[in-house]
């Protein structure tokens, strides 16, 4: 018989493995976690809740509760390399097709969904389903309400490119044809769980992006709670940029505006490494002034998979960050 | 971290512990599996796939496989007495509700449908269920398609109560306000895993009912390739009847009804003891006549739970059973 494994020992020894948290949402946390767990098990992610579109936005409209997509991705990408664990992964990432109402439904969304209705417990929740699949860290959610994302976007009014359009949830955001100029949140004060708040305190290292740069990295940055956290931790800050600019959301964005955007953000935030492939960068020397404004030095090296998609790879992006932490220490 | 736990050895030890299959659906066959638990942990149940009603209906419509909710009931019955096997049992049983399309959809249905589309094997699906809920046992279904039960109903036509309706489908078979004379499954020879083969060939025991006669046990009997297994094992065949007669389905029924009923369903089929509670049998000597009929004795046990309702108790069936096989060996 299969059996839910116990969590293994990190080779390089429990004691000595950095403990890591990684903020973001979607498919850039995705890939994060996924390097990420070749360095170390003790490791937090704490995820976006404004997500209002596909299966998890249904779940939303429909049972009231917190969208669990990005949580189900996160929690896939840390499953145990085993035969259960890959199995549970795959139950939890399968999307029904038909003609009726499951339609592109994840079965890992239904599963959330079900262990927060009957433990009454969002981090519960979460955590048996880590224990299911043999999670390599922890899943937690930014905040204990669902979130809505609002933008203030600009060139969406002919004729009028300086004037500001209010775009509302993180579909509309994400898929505008407009410049975002700011992102802000609703209800903009919400409450997060104490044990996000314990994690990014006692962490060695706090790994933000890559992602979607305004509805999945962003978004942390506007909990008060959350962002108060983050300056007074003595962990250590890496930011991560993405691979390249995203249709819509950041069109046109060159590496160092995706720094300028979070300065103006966050503006108490701190940040020690800007990690970035060069294939990102145009001009290295204003990616480093900018990195420089935030207190961060710039580390170039090549993290993406290489076979011309924006996507990165888990092992160079291991490598990479092992390489980060290294110099911190 | 709770583990998924291994099959512990029964208390009397693994070789002396009786290979049971039982045959049935529905909450007979849980009240079944909930007593034989408690005797053996070499236990099949095989599980009659014809509803098409609620959840179970409504998946088989959408996505086209076996209905399955009488397979998660039973998985549901059979799990690890512990906090992770109670766990993921209620997340199995949990059904959601709200004013969408997910109303009463139950979760561990969602699940089993997963399994099957991910590795288009119902068996394998089956078991890695069961692995998840530590089950004390193995559950199959008893065809490798959906089937349909058709009946023939006396008394729905006014003034001709001699007149017969053919009813078509599960719900409308248990809640038909006619008379069932007799029933038929579509397609009539279906496919039946080799697993349910092997497994009543090699039992000590076979456990037909309780259940929705026409409905949960009848259905086993008229699959040609499973009745073939069950007249030609050597295993021996306990007949459990119902506490009372269910409305519509079997309204006036009496003990020896149920029995001469199951006789002509299955020609051939012999039986060696039928268990009745007391308070379901007004003529106890018409009940001998009828067993003796299918070459059986009868066993008279008090196995209601004793609070008005027409359940079993658990542990007074399991005690039941003991005496049933103990007898019988």
């Amino acid at each position: 018989m299969a059996a839910a494994p116990a969590a293994a020992a990190h080779p390089a020894g429990a004691s000595r493995a950095p403990s890591v948290v990684a903020l973001g949402g979607g498919h850039g946390l995705a890939a994060s976690l996924s390097a990420l767990r070749h360095l170390t098990d003790r490791l937090t992610a704490v995820v976006t809740v404004a997500d209002d579109g596909g299966s998890s936005g249904r779940l939303r409209r429909e049972l009231g509760g917190l969208p669990p997509g990005d949580l189900r991705m996160a929690l896939s990408a840390l499953c145990d390399d085993s035969e259960w664990g890959r199995t549970w992964r795959d139950v939890l990432q399968h999307r029904f097709t038909s003609e009726g109402s499951l339609h592109q439904h994840a079965t890992g969304n239904l599963l959330i969904a079900t262990l927060w209705e009957l433990l009454g417990d969002e981090v519960a929740g979460l955590d048996w389903v880590g224990r299911l699949l043999g999670a390599r860290g922890r899943v937690l959610p930014m905040a204990a309400v669902p979130l809505d994302i609002v933008a203030d976007v600009l060139g969406l009014v002919p004729g009028a490119p300086g004037q500001v359009t209010e775009v509302r949830g993180q579909v509309a955001v994400a898929s505008t044809t407009g410049r975002v100029a700011t992102v802000r949140l609703l209800p903009p004060d919400p409450p997060v769980p104490p044990e996000v708040v314990e994690a990014v305190a006692t962490a060695d290292w706090v790994v933000l992006g890559p992602g979607s740069w305004f509805t999945s990295v962003l978004p942390h940055l506007m909990v008060p709670a959350l962002a108060h956290a983050l300056t007074r931790t003595a962990a250590r800050t890496c930011v991560t940029l993405n691979l390249a600019a995203q249709p819509g959301e950041t069109d046109g964005f060159s590496a160092e505006a995706h720094l300028e955007v979070l300065a103006a953000h966050a503006p108490g935030l701190r940040v020690d490494t800007v990690l970035a492939d060069p294939v990102a960068v145009t001009d290295e020397s204003a990616l480093r002034a900018s990195a420089a404004a935030l207190g961060a030095d710039v580390v170039l090296r090549t993290v993406s998979a290489g076979d011309g998609t924006p996507r990165h790879d888990a092992l160079r992006l291991a490598a990479a960050y092992r390489d980060v932490f290294a110099a911190g220490t």
